[in-house]
């Protein structure tokens, strides 16, 4: 089953400076080969369940591993079977109803 | 890594009414043997970061074959390594400082 | 306009231990006069729009004043104007299909 | 106060495809005039705690109006007391992170 997610990694009980974790969210990412996009207030990725959840929790370890003792995690997740739909799809559909 | 969970299933592409849906994925719950409780916007789980995924694709693929089209669904997860919590951890140390 | 919400505030750069803020925040709630459920990964609350976002701005306000110094929330709220619908109904209707 | 807030809007008891809410949403940010930016799970959004409220308020009133019974929203919303900060500066600052 394939998916497209929004996701978002929150630190707790660390300095109130998170980018070096996202950064390190993001390095793990580019590990896995799927397609990926940050944004201003999570990331956006897309795959096989199995893979893009794997992904996450590879996020929530490599985190722990850098010394976060607590982390809340915020996903956002869409599966259809009507039909096949790419990340760039959802965006593209929108910005072409704009401009018609 | 153990999670601590809440999931809503927003069925797209259906009609108005969504309880049958979320009587379903109680079910599917139910079987999953996983500690759940529903709530007014969702419902909270807990157990084994593989396990509660699988749960949560169990019901997407439940809906689906249901005959809804697409799925929109919302998850907050926690993780914690400085020590072990539970769901009925969190409320009961909240309502413990409300009465002190 | 009526909403139905579930929120969770997330304080950053604080200790790992969360329970005296959602503890503060339901103490603001309760001033709010708003019909409010706290569970394990949040709390739900209904209401007009603007008393609502009210509330969880003064949480907010009220978390800073504590001393946290970022605070990442997520709400997840539902609106409908087919009919009028409160918190009970939702998980009334969904224990009714799970009995029949 | 300021936010730095990302929502999607779900539209519920409607058809499958959701593009013409989501580019209805975005005209009504522009007419906002608040920063914004939508991405492939929602948009992203900053400005006055109060204006951004009532700009998703606004999206919400603009889909009912085009027939939309129920509406479920996500909001992930970020304050912070320690500094200003933008939307800008957060993709910026991980971006940093990643090329040093």
């Amino acid at each position: 089953m394939q998916v497209i997610v929004d996701f978002t990694l929150v630190p707790v009980g660390t300095g109130v400076s998170l980018s070096a974790y996202v950064a390190e969210a993001q390095r793990v990412l580019e590990k896995s080969g799927l397609v990926h996009e940050l944004h201003a207030n999570g990331t956006n990725v897309e795959g096989e369940w199995e893979e893009v959840m794997a992904a996450i929790r590879a996020c929530h370890e490599a985190l722990h591993a850098m010394g976060v003792p607590r982390i809340h995690t915020d996903i956002k997740l869409g599966t259809r079977v009507d039909r096949d739909q790419h990340m760039a799809d959802k965006t593209a559909s929108v910005r072409a109803r704009l401009r018609s």
